[in-house]
């Protein structure tokens, strides 16, 4: 099989990096759609890209509906006010919740697309910027978009090549704001991505390579994320981890963690890369035993063995959730039918077991 | 300053990767123009590409007059060719000098440019996709083309984003048939583009990740280096390193190592990676005086220190030129007006010493 690296985003990283580059959002058209939540206005970000686009003389509207954990519904709402409005581009600004939305809307901008969730969905889009405003989700450097499902009781991933964005801006300032439980949680989104990048079949060396930087970065931050304190160094280096982390799941996908994880998502509202972390080093321990060469070099990567890594999850993730022996069940079940391409394959039995480890009973 | 990773190209791996990927080439048009060096047809690679392009009923013609370090002269020649034959697309195959030409033909093909060294160049070009030959230059996944420019006497680069190859496909059969004195001097050219990115003031996470991967891969594979033995397995290893350079110049550029590198060459045939090798070692000598820890990261990554460094290069290249010392001063005079990002700056004095290290007098 052949391995291949692909990342056509330009990412732009430094202190106030939005402001100082206003010249690259003018080629993008006379007119933007800036699809946002409602808290991004708080960190200073969206004044900036309207800032941009006002002494650009680029016209814009605001989308600012976008909730966690985005559903159909919502950007196809979107999609309708970027056609109306003549939108050329989009300006996401946020999490990974506005950043997903941003792209699927500026897909059903161009297309009209029945089922989001058929494959292969059509490659035109209109062309975006991203400016996260948390460091986990990597969403600015990859071509995914996860989307809320109902009808199906979980999250969904699309993507096209036309999803990737033109340019990530990345500002730790617009981090600084962020709650602990935030920060902690996308940070271990970022750790989880980097990692699962590393089990993926498809992993190569650019990917590999990237993924151990990330990992360097976000766990040299550890002590930090342990004790809730942040220098403006310490967000941007928390930002930068996250954004190599997306370069690598944009190459090699996510594994069964994610998988597993919507579903903690879904149904009991456990924050996505908190539901990561809850499962990521129980996996491990699993791949360990099925093919301990690869998982070797993750821990490898990780700098530090089974056990520390556990321990470390642990303390920032504070008391675990526990749900029914059903739930978990059906949860195994539903994870198995997703195909993924991490290179250590799960049976439903052995998913069960992850989910057992790492959340345990409630009765 | 704003730190800027962009790697828009694919880049595909793989044993067989042109011929299992027929479709890539279908959607860049119905004609090609192929640009290739004398003797590429005998390691199979064009064989393979015209094979391609006659499955797809793709039409092409064959540019095959690229000399060792091509000139303007030669570039504007294909540039007629594919305008006449009304190319839509462009195909290099070979080692740096056929892909850098491809590339300044891609741009003259369609625009017409008087001074290709008069910056700034527009930004057009026919589309490319790259197919390397040796493992060394990386062009397959730089926007940039060197040329020689004998008014100046020396060589130069050019480059504009739309000098990014498309698609580069990366098959290791293709460098098989390299004699040894080739196989090693673009190894040692692709090993100082990893080391020259991490002294640029450019460098960051993406491209010091992607540096260090590449010296990892290419320095593991001394042994056969030094004994000029190589199994399939070795061969795609070195055009996988040769390519992770690339990707980390593409974002950092090159440093004086290389300018003073262009002179040996031009004034007396000495193959470029060669000319990188004599001058790297003294060089990062004198960069370990001038900035102790950016150095020792680079040591760090080589894995050895300067002492090792320096004798295992020379070990490679066998009896070192020597040179009479005005043309040394002529070299270093030349250097010290090209600007180079180098976090690391160099006086023409320094530069001189580094000559006079390197090289040596001759009387």
């Amino acid at each position: 099989m052949d391995t291949q690296f692909y990342m056509p985003v330009r990412v732009i990283e430094g202190e106030e990096c939005v402001r100082r580059n206003a010249a690259l959002f003018a080629p993008f058209g006379r007119r933007a759609l800036i699809v946002t939540g409602k808290s991004s206005a708080a960190n200073g970000s969206l004044a900036d890209v309207t800032a941009v686009l006002d002494a650009n003389g680029q016209a814009y509207e605001i989308f600012d509906r976008i909730p966690q954990n985005p559903t159909v519904e919502c950007v196809r709402e979107g999609a309708e006010i970027a056609k109306r409005c003549g939108a050329e581009f989009v300006v996401a600004v946020g999490g990974g919740s506005p950043m997903d939305a941003a792209k699927a809307i500026a897909l059903l901008a161009r297309q009209n697309i029945g089922d989001l969730f058929a494959q292969p969905i059509g490659n035109d889009a209109l062309p975006m910027i991203h400016i996260p405003t948390t460091a986990g989700t990597g969403s600015e450097v990859t071509p995914y978009a996860i989307l809320t499902r109902n009808d199906k009781e979980t999250k969904q991933s699309i993507s096209a090549p036309s999803l990737f964005p033109k340019i990530a801006f990345l500002d730790g300032k617009y981090t600084e704001s962020l709650p602990q439980n935030i920060t902690v949680n996308t940070a271990i989104d970022a750790v989880s991505h980097a990692a699962e990048g590393m089990l993926s079949s498809k992993a190569g060396a650019a990917s590999d390579a990237l993924a151990r930087e990330s990992l360097r970065i976000l766990l040299g931050e550890y002590e930090s994320l342990r004790a809730g304190e942040y220098s403006p160094a310490v967000r941007q280096n928390l930002l930068r981890g996250a954004a190599l982390a997306g370069m690598v799941i944009a190459n090699t996908g996510t594994s069964p963690v994610h998988t597993l994880g919507y579903s903690l998502t879904y149904y009991h509202g456990v924050p996505h890369g908190r539901a990561n972390g809850l499962l990521l080093p129980a996996f491990l321990r699993r791949c360990f035993e099925k093919d301990a060469p690869l998982t070797r070099r993750i821990y490898a990567a990780l700098g530090m063995d089974a056990e520390e890594f556990s321990e470390k999850i642990s303390a920032l993730l504070g008391e675990r959730e526990k749900y029914p022996e059903k739930e978990l069940r059906a949860w195994a079940h539903k994870a198995s039918q997703s195909r993924k391409s991490c290179a250590v394959s799960f049976s439903e039995a052995e998913l069960y077991e992850v989910l057992q480890e790492a959340i345990g009973y409630s009765e």
